[in-house]
């Protein structure tokens, strides 16, 4: 039995597997840096000596920490499967993740989170899961799945689900939905008093009496803060702090003035949307603890915070520390000042070298379900019908994820509105690809500068429908189509001719390629975009955001064009006198 | 529902039950102290300030603190039942107390763990137990009940059970002792991979390879330290130190010195075994703060290390804290210098005021059991038959709980031995109590200096027989018979009479009347066994330790003498040059 031999182990009875010698440790526990030997044993630490060892390995000058733990991750953003995304950061340093299935969740439902657990069963990189507590994100558009309570229900024991992942609904903790409230009973299942599994929040701005509400919900944690003083106040109700450093949210700077040694242990480090050419060029949870260190922070308590602490919040007792009765999941780092990556062990086990995974990696299974169920389309399906003077067109504000709510006369040939491209007015669809409704909502958008052509892609936040702009309706046809045929992904249509595609046949969101192939893809069809004549920084983004009826001011969903503010859906043509009474702005 | 309750109130939509004004609140999460309103709805923090409150209470000037939480302690040390060790602690500011219900558990098994849980349930003292892993002590006695883990398997969910209590069979864990190992087994039982019920230990001197061993068990403290150095070895393999200070074992000033601000997360504060008279003299987990900071530690580490630290440690989410979320169990202290507890909060009440608790209790349940079956016992049953010329005796060593073996020439009347009274040589009993066996085991006993008379006690570690020192058999029965009477307790029996009954009705450990009464008969029970002129501080204490056979070198159980070095019995009796193999001494 396990138990026995570890202890048999550690008192030097047998052999263990590995002795690494002449290192400094960082013990995260007693917040020292000191000589010693790590003995391991079934990929375990037993000790810091031993009898006789198979293996021995030096490691003179080095040091040893903990692997390092993201505690909020959503892998979709960075485009790939498990064991690439295990390729990408084990080498980094990163051991293990908190992952929020959200996006796969919301195209595949339980079989999504199913099929993140399953490609990471014998990974080097250990993956838990917190279940998404906003699938579909609204009601407002048609996601792949409905996870209700109920549904949470069956996953909320298993083994690596530790929780409820972030509840960005936090208007639904606030005003008590009765659907959220279910969710966050879930986690009330306890075993001992008090003692349940973890609720990640979502936050952003909340203050004063309704963030105490969200707080006395359950909820624990936070990575939304963009200033010490939001910080501050939620550290203050008893929140963890997960300092984030994403691709477009990064909250690093303005967050660690904050820390300090009597609050430390209630910070941890998150990438939450870290985009796969950010992974290669920057790194992952190591790039946040060098730069926190390089910023003045003390190694030993920016070490703390990337490992112990992460373990100590979602009760992981056996990682987050280089003690007896721990994994062995160990980063070998230059020292403390370089904080460089030069090994990394999991499960006592050398897993990767100079930046590279040096293990084969078993081959994870692709979810079964096709995420592409596209009803009866044809190229009439983009026609709109001229039956108004007066359109509202979504205003694309570049680098941002709001939009504005424009009003203005469309072109119109034929009896149908078509683009304008003098006006930088060009047509957009959003096609449901979850349940085959048919369903296509179109709108006009500004401000993406295409000239000819169209672009589309099945990243689309929150539902991850087919999203496309173009110049015209036939075009546009052609790259929905396009999307379909691959099984999903990102094209550029040019001529009417694909020029540029990247299939992400797993959901709709993910590649079954390398990280690598992956970014050198994604810089041609950002190219090929930006060729069509659009001088934003990745349409593609900007083209995911359009989607998401969350953020203010006008959206576009498979249902239909949404007043954000209003929570409710408009019509294209405008009625007289609208356009006053909700918007100043007009082109 | 209630969670949707806590949310309106918080949110200010609902009046809440209380607001307390004018505070500085001691906020142990972001480790300041600043001045804050509390709102308290429904026994539970909500949060800072409120619409509208029923009640205000003004604290200005006042520090508030969470309550107080003893990690680690054996009620029945108290000699009281629940209700009256809340009355003298809560007011004392300990609200919670995680108890490991040891002795009353080798009376009557999981019917006395069931009684402390049943006594607790409305207590304003909130008891967690964990589940005594020693029951019972050793093979060597006869004990109440014997817990396997079967037995503790049925247990191990229920509500306010947090885990596996001290392992104090260290070398049974060392050495794989398969009895040992199920009852670790027990906390493998994981909800979460890695996270699971807690494991106590009890390790004292443990170091290197087996300290190793014990921590890979997965055991997570240590309440054992008595030094500086033995707690930073543990400290580094990961246990929680639990600073203890008791009635005998005393550990603060050793440990204090090695707490930092990197490591004291990782501290406790605990009692363990705390005597009745030092309760109320010293007081409990608050004379351990006060004694912290006259000793340099700032306020606010010392009220983390005495709140928060023991709610991460057993994952008691709702307490050690005051935020949104936690229940409202607040220490209300003069100021940070005094650390004088002024008045106590328990789920939002007022409970205790200027030292006294100001709430009425419920009467708690009594076990049902009786725990005294003592078989077939007579005057004859203590007749000592001389059957050599050479004996065992124990030799007490004043204040230690250590005997030395001794040999003598025992004084022999009408083929009896009898107590030598010129060279202090008395006659001692150990009479099984719990299955009736009439189990009598005799011995001869040196350094009590009793001159006439018997005394008896119930309490006698670990398995609390009947254990009895006199002048002679008559009065040994007398006595024996006399706390067989009683349903247990300590009795002085002296010219034939009992002069000094202190009924311990409960289990043979626990009074049923107040704490104050209980030192009052305490000191009554002490002088009347010093007036037989006995000159040791606390003869009973002297004779409840020389039942325990796990303490060297000669002990008494119900089944006979026993070489503790050897962990056997021996006869009382020696034979020919047996004094000179064993032991140097002879008087």
């Amino acid at each position: 039995m396990k138990l026995e031999e570890l202890i048999a182990a550690a008192r030097g009875e047998v052999e263990v597997d590995l002795l690494i010698e002449g290192a400094d440790v960082v013990n995260t526990l007693s917040g020292e840096v000191y000589r010693s030997n790590v003995a391991i044993y079934d990929g375990t630490v037993v000790g810091f000596d031993c009898e006789s060892a198979k293996k021995t390995l030096d490691l003179s000058g080095k040091v040893l920490a903990p692997g390092f733990i993201d505690g909020h991750v959503h892998l979709e953003s960075a485009m790939v499967t498990v064991p690439e995304y295990a390729r990408a950061v084990v080498p980094r340093g990163t051991t293990a993740v908190v992952a929020d299935p959200h996006e796969i969740a919301n195209v595949l439902g339980v079989e999504g989170i199913r099929y993140i657990l399953d490609s990471s069963r014998s990974s080097p990189l250990s993956v838990f899961v917190m279940l998404p507590s906003c699938v579909p994100a609204t009601s407002l558009e048609t996601s792949g799945a409905s996870l209700d309570a109920p549904a949470l229900s069956k996953l909320i024991g298993e083994e690596r689900v530790l929780g409820i992942a972030e509840v960005m609904n936090y208007p639904g903790v606030v005003f008590r939905d009765p659907s959220v409230m279910a969710k966050l009973g879930l986690a009330e299942r306890t075993r001992f008093d008090g003692h349940r599994p973890r609720i990640d929040g979502h936050c952003p701005l909340l203050s004063g009496r309704d963030l105490a509400a969200y707080v006395a919900a359950g909820i624990g944690s936070d990575h939304e803060c963009t200033s010490s003083e939001e910080a501050k106040e939620k550290l203050r109700l008893g929140m963890r702090i997960m300092i984030r450093e994403g691709t477009a949210a990064k909250n690093l700077d303005d967050l660690l003035p904050l820390v300090n040694e009597v609050n430390s242990r209630r910070f941890l480090f998150v990438s939450d949307d870290r985009h796969p050419s950010d992974i290669l060029r920057e790194g992952h949870i190591d790039s946040m603890v060098r730069r926190a260190v390089r910023a003045g922070l003390d190694p030993v308590v920016a070490i703390q915070i990337a490992t112990q602490n992460a373990a100590e919040y979602f009760g992981l007792l056996d990682l987050g520390a280089i003690a007896p009765g721990r994994r062995a999941d160990i980063v070998v780092l230059d020292d403390l000042e370089g904080l460089s990556v030069q090994k990394v062990l999991k499960g006592g086990a050398v897993v990767a070298e100079a930046g590279r995974l040096t293990v084969p990696q078993r081959e994870a299974p692709m979810p079964r379900s096709s995420s592409m169920k596209v009803g009866e389309i044809g190229p009439e399906s983009f026609d709109i019908k001229a039956e108004g003077d007066l359109v509202r067109a979504i205003g694309v504000i570049p680098n941002q994820i709001i939009t504005r709510s424009l009003f203005t006369r469309p072109k119109v040939e034929a009896g149908k509105v078509v683009a304008d491209i003098e006006r930088d007015l060009l047509l957009m669809a959003v096609v449901e690809r979850h349940k085959g409704t048919g369903n296509v909502g179109l709108g006009l958008v500004n401000g993406f500068g295409l000239v000819r052509g169209a672009i589309a892609t099945s990243v689309a936040h929150d539902s991850h429908n087919i999203a496309s702009v173009g110049t015209n309706s036939a075009e546009i046809y052609r790259a929905v189509s396009a999307v379909k045929e691959m099984g999903g992904g990102l094209v550029v249509v040019d001529g009417g001719e694909v020029t540029a595609p990247l299939p992400l046949p797993i959901a709709g969101l993910l590649s079954d390629r390398s990280m690598e192939e992956v970014v050198e893809k994604i810089e041609e069809v950002v190219g090929a975009a930006k060729n069509l004549g659009s001088s934003l920084e990745d349409p593609f983004m900007t083209l995911s955001f359009l989607c998401l009826p969350v953020i203010p001011e006008l959206k576009l969903t498979d249902r239909g064009l949404v007043d954000v503010n209003r929570f409710d859906f408009v019509s294209l043509f405008a009625g007289d006198g609208e356009e006053d009474a909700t918007s100043p702005e007009e082109r």
